[in-house]
C-alpha cells in the first residue's frame, strides 16, 4: 500500500483556462513525425538540421562532444549519460491550454451520454453544454474533479487505448493538428542527437505519467519506464474473477513539478542528470539538479518567443505574461548568472513543426 | 512536493527481532561474488552450473529458450523482456533479521558519541548498553524510530557511503562473511543468464531502495535506477549555501511489500514483469502481477530448506514457523495451482554461496 493523499495539486492542475475551445474529430490515425527531414539543406553530417547556428546549438554540440571524448577531462561514464526532458513548452505546444486539460474536457463529452446528472452538475454542465463563458472561470478544484472522472476508476490497462485514441483524433485548436504532430522538431533531433551518442533520454512531466506513456515510445523514442510523472496512486486488487489488477485511485501519489522534478528523477534515476531541458517555473529544480551533480552539464530552457510559428509569452523579456507556461524574468536572469542557455524559438529554430513548408 | 505520510509501514519493519546479534568489525573491504566459478565440474556451456538438474532448472531453461526464440509463438520482444527479483531470502540471506535492521543497530553504535541522551532512552539504550534482551522485544515503533534517527536527516548523497562502508566490514552472524558473500550464487547466475538474453534484472525489494541501490551494481549487476524499494520521501531544500539538495525525510514514501510490489512495478517500469522471483508473502502479488501479463512467464519461489548450509523455514510443507521471510502453506499452494516454481534450496542448488568448499 502506498501512501494516501488527496487528488489536489499544483502541479498537473496549475493552470487557469484560457481555452480558445477544445476539438474532437474523427479525422485518421495521423503518422507521428519523424527526425532528420529537415526543410532546409544541411551538410549531411549534422545532427542538429533544424536548428540555426548560433550559441544554443553550439552548447548542444560543445557538451556532447566533451562528454563523450575519453580525453576529454569532462568525459561522462556511458551509465550516468542521463539526459531529462520537460515535455508541456519544451518537446511540444502548451498553449492554449494543456494537451492533457483537453483530453479530459473531450472525455467528459464522450463519457455524458452515461452520465446523465452532468447535464445539470457543474463542472460537468459548462462542458456538456459547451458553455465556454463557465469554463473559462474553472478553478483548480473543477479540473481536479474532470480528471479524477475522466481517468481513474478503471485498470492501468484500461486508460493507455484512451489515450492512444484521443491522440489520433483529437487537434490542436489553432493549427488543425494532431498532438503528436505539435511537437517541436529540434527537440526531437537533439534527443535522437543524445541517443545516438549514449545518453539515455527521459521524459520528465508535470502531466501524468501514464497518459505520456501512452504515446512516448513513437512520439518521442522514450520507453515507458524512462517517462517520469506525476502519478496518481494504484491499488492492487482482486476483481470478481479472484485475478489481481491494479486500480487507477482518485488519489495523487507524485506531484512531478518544481522540486518534485528532482526529487522523483532521483527516485526513477538515483542518479543527476547531465542534460535538462525545460521551459518553465516547473523546471527550475531540474536544471538546478543537473547542474548540481557537478562536472559537465547541459542545461536550456525554450523562450516561446515567436508569435507567428508559435506562440509568444514570458513574461521573461518583456513577452506576454501567462499562467500556462510562466517563463519569469526571475528564471531568465537565474539562467543566465548560471551558465544556462535560453533557446529562442524564433532565432534558434530554423523549423519548428516537421510539416512547415 | 510529494504526498506526505506517516514513517510507519509492515513491509520495511514488518520484522520480530529474533536477534542473534550483530557485529561490525573492521575487516578488509570483501571482494564481491562472481558468477561461474562453480565448486563443481559441469558442461562449459551450462549457463546455470550451480542448479543440479530437475523441474526449477528447466523451468528456467525454457522459459529463456521459448521467449526468446523468435519462431516460438511465446516469443517476448526484447523491450518486453523484464525480470524481477525480491532481494532478502530470494537473492542473499535474511535470517536471523534483515541485514537493513543489523545496520540500523550498528549506526546507532557509531552515532551513539554524538548523541549522549541515547544512554537513557529507548530504544537507543538497549543497543547502547548491548541489552539483547530489551532489543527483542523491540516492536514496530522501535525499528521506525531506530530506523529514522540512522537513516534520514542528511542529503540524499550523504547515505550510499555510509551504507557502503558498512557492507565492506559488517559480518553476518553466523556464517561470518560480509554481506555481499551472502549472495546466492544460483541466483547471480540466472540474472546473468537472464541479461545475457536480453532481459532487464530489476531488484524489487521491500527494503530500502537507496540502501539496496548503494550495492546493487557490484553485487548484482543491477543499476540504480533498476532497483525498486521501500523509498523515503526526498524533499527538496535549499541549503545555507543557496544550492538545491535533496534531503531524507524521515517519512515513507513507497511501501514495496505485497499489493506495493505490483504497485511499483507499475509506476517504475509501466509494463508486467515477464519472469518474477520471491521467497515470502509480500511477493505474492509480484507474482501474480507477472502471470497476469499473459502470454510466456516464469514465477519462481524460494524455500528455505537446508539448515545445513543456510537456514529452514516457511512454515510451508512443515517447516518451522517465522516471522522473517514467511512463506506460508497457502501460498505454496498457490504456487502449485497456478503452475509457479518453487525452488527447493536443499535440492534444486548444488551450491549457495560463492565461497562454499
Amino acid at each position: 500500500m502506498k501512501t494516501r493523499a488527496v487528488f489536489r495539486s499544483t502541479l498537473l492542475f496549475s493552470l487557469i483556462l484560457i481555452l480558445a475551445g477544445c476539438t474532437n474529430t474523427n479525422n485518421p490515425t495521423p503518422s507521428t513525425p519523424t527526425a532528420g527531414q529537415p526543410a532546409a539543406t544541411t551538410a549531411a553530417a549534422d545532427p542538429l538540421p533544424s536548428w540555426n547556428d548560433g550559441p544554443a546549438k553550439q552548447a548542444i554540440l560543445d557538451f556532447v562532444k566533451t562528454t563523450t571524448d575519453p580525453s576529454s577531462p569532462k568525459f561522462v561514464a556511458p551509465e550516468d549519460r542521463i539526459a531529462t526532458f520537460d515535455q508541456d513548452g519544451t518537446t511540444w505546444v502548451e498553449h492554449p491550454i494543456y494537451s492533457q486539460v483537453l483530453f479530459a474536457f473531450d472525455r467528459v463529452g464522450e463519457l455524458a451520454p452515461q452520465h446523465p446528472e452532468w447535464k445539470t452538475k457543474m463542472p460537468f454542465k459548462a462542458i456538456v453544454t459547451g458553455d465556454k463563458e463557465a469554463m473559462a472561470k474553472f478553478n483548480l478544484k473543477d479540473l481536479e474533479v474532470l480528471l479524477a472522472a475522466t481517468s481513474t476508476g478503471m485498470t492501468e490497462e484500461a486508460f493507455p487505448p484512451i489515450v492512444k485514441d484521443w491522440m489520433a483524433t483529437a487537434k490542436h485548436p489553432r493549427f488543425d493538428k494532431p498532438y503528436p504532430q505539435m511537437v517541436y522538431q529540434p527537440m526531437l533531433e537533439v534527443m535522437k542527437y543524445l541517443r545516438d551518442n549514449g545518453y539515455r533520454t527521459y521524459i520528465v512531466t508535470g502531466g501524468g505519467q501514464d497518459f505520456v506513456r501512452s504515446y512516448a515510445q513513437p512520439v518521442y523514442g522514450v520507453p515507458p519506464e524512462q517517462v517520469v510523472g506525476s502519478a496518481i496512486d494504484l491499488k492492487y486488487e482482486y476483481n470478481k474473477e479472484g485475478q489481481g489488477v491494479l486500480m487507477r485511485d482518485p488519489k495523487l501519489l507524485l506531484n512531478n513539478n518544481n522540486g518534485g522534478k528532482a526529487e522523483d528523477i532521483y527516485l526513477f534515476i538515483g542518479k543527476h542528470p547531465k542534460a535538462a531541458f525545460g521551459n518553465s517555473t516547473g523546471d527550475q529544480q531540474m536544471l538546478e539538479y543537473a547542474q548540481a551533480g557537478g562536472g559537465a552539464s547541459l542545461e536550456m530552457l525554450v523562450l516561446h518567443d515567436d508569435a507567428t510559428r508559435e506562440y509568444t509569452y514570458g513574461p521573461a523579456q518583456g513577452l506576454p505574461d501567462t499562467k500556462v507556461g510562466t517563463f519569469p524574468q526571475a528564471l531568465y536572469d537565474e539562467a543566465k548568472a548560471k551558465g544556462w542557455t535560453v533557446i529562442s524559438m524564433k532565432n534558434d529554430w530554423k523549423q519548428i513543426f516537421a510539416w512547415e513548408k
